[in-house]
């Protein structure tokens, strides 16, 4: 990983500022024969998308993509990957750069403004420029064609913990994820998301959560020892989200409590002459590679520092002060990173795909017995 | 990242396997001038070394470590870095191979074993072969380097829960870490783990743990956007260790409860002219770059699947069968992962401190308000 | 390198095909605080722009180019970086894709047109697709911005032979390489080529070339062993070039016949104190490391494929054919490979400019003797 | 590429100066399952082993490799890769370090001394530390390897100029070429260099050469547009061996004077369904992709500097002085440059191998047409 790309094999770079002309990004080496369509890809952006309900930032960016190389288009706008660089372009619209006055001068706590400027010595405050969430529908973007490389694999993401409101996993079904905006498997816990949120919203204030995504379908064998292990590039990659402070495969922090007995995913042989694991404590990684379980991943985001109550700051001029932020703004952030946290999962197992066929020679599969 | 190999500028190559003739990994793009002695070097392993308590491994390593390349020879031992790669070898010795004649056949639940033969259709099954735990020897031996190359940099690392006994922070004294065979810095709580490890021991069972590892005096402006985050980095760099399931920066995982309000930083300026941070939610990173503050990281160890219960596997050749690891193995691996997460954290941010001063051209260092 | 980037902390990365909507590219770590006007970036693809005179492809392309992302403006349209991904993009404008119709079946000898169906099962065809010599003005956008990395670096390049006419270097004559459309340093053999080129014009045909790049400036200390040498990306930058066949440093392949005597650059100490050479046989490159003497590189580009006569092939079919190819091309694709080289040499440069200070902790410079 | 390491998949790190306790290297992602013999890759080290001839340095190597891991033994000394990586170890022995006394202080005109100095501050005088050919062993080593991951491809290479003294292609028999200690495939050609060097040798002097290295049964496909094409690797590869200054593919210069009729190659459909080349101008490579044709490179040495007449320099002081090399040296590194050249071709075909195979899915092969 350097600076502005992720990936070895299907490789991801992006650019662009909050209020900047254009946000986007360049798949490089998307195999060749990739069938997909526009829609495939602004579907995602959609999912994504700030203004959909009074829960995200009122910010309407219509998010439309634009293919610009890479492909060839057959019919009925199926489009077909040449095996040269993907790139697409999202135009930004609605940029209210007045908004930003106050916090050009200060920084907010919390926030990436300061760490820009100690770095760089100048930033792009507009929106937070480069260090705003709108570069993750870059990610979401990309991460709709990675999908299309994955045979077989299906990524869902839910939402499994808003502020202090986790969800009961007795409740969870996956067909509920779509029918709240919270992305919320668990009927119950989104409606009182939904009032617990309406309190933060009003408040002005902001709140953390915790995203679940899993991967059902994995083929095993994906990721490498020793850095180039499978569950090592998802930490990355989750953990490159903006407001991510924690990421977990399977057990995760709950594995330290657990006795070698209780962890241990016991194993039989199944029907069809492959072996069914008992349980999925590993999140369905071991050793750093893939085992066929499905693979199970955990972020955690905090609150946004967007928020109304007066906080002591200073100035880069080097002075006390105190900010309030006024933007439009996410309340729980953590809702529009589900799609985000799918994207990046399918991006990363897009790429351990090709770096296992490239090393082993052939697609990543289940020869079990040898 | 790819595969062996981790770090852009810093760049850190293991190789080896567990009961190979030696382990050994190669430093390319250490800085020149670096003055360093071979005790440095050694003494990290020491930490590490297993077989210097009750509650680690009885294999007996002296883990002597020889330089081959990269450094000339100063009066009084001290070796000084030319620029070119550093080489170092650790021979291997206590390999006592017919231990796991039983393996051979058989999956240990919850180890790598299954995840290489399915990836690669063969493996070094001796002790693990890559997979084991020995690789890290190496990491400690770059991050002791690493360290020299990091001016006013201190790394601490610290055993803060061993499976359910969990430190009282409000007993944390930096001086107790050293002196028991835990790194515990609660001296109560160590006294609690001994005799819950020895039980753990004798029983022929293991446990996880959760390590925490502080980095103080980093300067701010360490780490870039988007994917080259240091965060993003140190997440890969922790996960990459054996048996590593959770992965949290500052508040980690606790920073989803918060609301905006308790989780914001806030600031006022310092006697000497530099911001002052009235708390540190955020590790010490903020957009992916280091704000200087103590860089705060944790992560969770499972617990090692080399445990004498028997346990339900499946055999390479398609079987059911039963199986029992007798080598010798720790109970709590999580143990001697402290000096290993402290290596990492030191090659992670030495790799940054170089980057940083690739791009901004000017170590990153504190000229504020600029 | 990999696929569509180069460099390592000076990255390239680029997109677009000949004929699809836009080329454009993405320079990632370039440093915080750089200056430069839009001009300098538009003034750079003049150069490189077909259609100024009858001896280049009647192509029409403005070569607009727009910058997306990572600069705040200042005043008087002076563009600062911010040290965030530069994403640039220039509109095709002027694709007459019926040209092409007879080579999407055909292949065209001495094209890429066989390799990427071969590699890739599919291509697009028009226009040459990816492989057009379109892809170039890229890396003139992104060797206009690098150039302003580099202080005190002049790199001048120069067409040494168009076919079988080579200058007389006794008339080199930097002046005279902006007065010729061909970018010739000696008028006389300038006007010889005007006559020559104007024949093979005329007659359908394509003639190749010699160019050499030099820069002048360039500070001691650039490049690093054994595989980050300054000549071996130059070479791969150079080489990377469409219709490059062969790459030279200094004396190239004339030092084969040299004795080490003639070959060697001896040195005295000069009146500033540093060092001088004799003699520049090395082409300011030794043991892959700059000298401090110019950067001297050349290298050769084959004539195009694109002919009128008819040549023998085959078709994607697996059938004998003959193909003319009548789209509007250059007779020699060495003229505006001038500006392509200049830019190549400027990122590689760039690039190991940022690399030594990311390891050594100085910019490049002459503290000698130290 | 950077610093030490070279290639993307198949990757290779080396380490080492000409007169510390060794220099080795280290194979990452090295296919599982490629058999190979201990004594295919000493035997390839012997090729290039100095002190064969008298035409070669006196150093008296025995460059014994020892392998350290990425292996386990089948019977009868079969090594099989596991897919971990393969490290391998050559001790230095004959190091007289003595010879070496004048060049610590005064720079070899010609020779890397003055530039590692410059940059890094300091150096390894001793045989010219890293920047000394035998480095190029390890390359070897590699090298040896890589042929074995490439199925039905032989690599030969060949002096084909020392000094002024050119081969006769007429005169070309590959059997010849093992049977002189120039590697040259021309027998008259070879007695001539044979008097020739050996009045080179008696004064003191040293010569350049030039070395052409052709790879047979390479499949089409392998390299990849646009920074990763295959040519643009090799012109690396090549460049980065010591002391040379200039690479070509195929015509390579001479295709600078052909016109476009001249340089195309021809294709007709041939008896088994594959097209058939009628001149193999390109070398094997169209748009950075192989053809399925001979990939044909050439790469020029310069005389090595280390020679017996005085030349004038400066020393690290800054004062004007004489040097004169009296250490054991090559008269023609050309010729140990042989298979040096052949290996860096067969690690980058093994990385691209790898590369292509991970990207579209089969491994480069002529289903054509399609």
């Amino acid at each position: 990983m350097s600076f502005n790309s992720f990936g070895l094999l299907f490789r991801v770079t992006t650019f662009g500022e909050s209020h900047g002309p254009a946000i986007g990004g360049v798949i490089d080496g998307c195999p060749p024969g990739i069938r997909f369509k526009l829609e495939d890809v602004q579907g995602a952006l959609d999912r994504r998308r700030p203004g959909q309900s009074r829960f995200t930032t009122q910010r309407r960016e219509p998010d439309e993509v634009r293919i610009l190389s890479g492909t060839l288009e057959e019919a009925d706008g199926v489009l077909v990957s040449t095996g040269t660089p993907i790139a697409f372009l999202i135009e930004n619209v609605d940029q209210r750069s007045k908004d930003y006055a106050a916090i050009s001068e200060s920084y907010r706590p919390g926030h990436a403004d300061y760490a820009y400027d100690v770095k760089y010595g100048l930033r792009d405050h507009r929106g937070g420029g480069r260090s705003s969430a709108r570069e993750t529908a870059v990610r979401v973007a990309a991460g709709a064609i990675a999908a299309k490389v994955l045979p077989g694999v299906t990524i869902t993401g839910a939402l499994v913990q808003m502020g202090e409101i986790a969800i009961d996993r007795n409740n969870w079904d996956d067909a509920e994820i779509g029918r709240n905006p919270f992305f919320c498997p668990d009927a119950k816990a989104a409606e009182r998301m939904a009032d617990y949120l309406d309190g933060i919203r009003k408040s002005g204030s902001s709140v953390g959560a915790v995203i679940e995504v899993v991967a059902e379908g994995v083929p095993p064998g994906l990721g490498a020892p020793i850095y180039g292990k499978l569950d090592a590039d998802l930490a990355s990659a989750l953990m490159s989200i903006n407001a991510v402070k924690g990421v977990e495969i399977g057990e995760g922090f709950a594995s330290a409590a657990l006795t070698g007995e209780n962890n241990a995913d016991e194993m039989r042989m199944g029907n069809d002459g492959r072996p069914v694991f008992l349980a999925n404590h590993a999140g369905g990684i071991l050793g750093g590679i893939s085992t066929g379980q499905p693979v199970v991943t955990r972020f955690a985001v905090k609150p946004t520092s967007s928020i109304l109550t007066p906080r002591r700051t200073v100035t880069r001029h080097g002075e006390d002060a105190e900010i309030v932020t006024k933007g439009r703004h996410d309340p729980c952030v953590g809702i529009r990173a589900v799609p985000v946290g799918e994207a990046m999962v399918a991006c990363v197992l897009a790429d351990h795909f090709l770096r296992h066929r490239g090393q082993v020679g052939t697609p990543p599969a289940w020869p079990f017995p040898r």
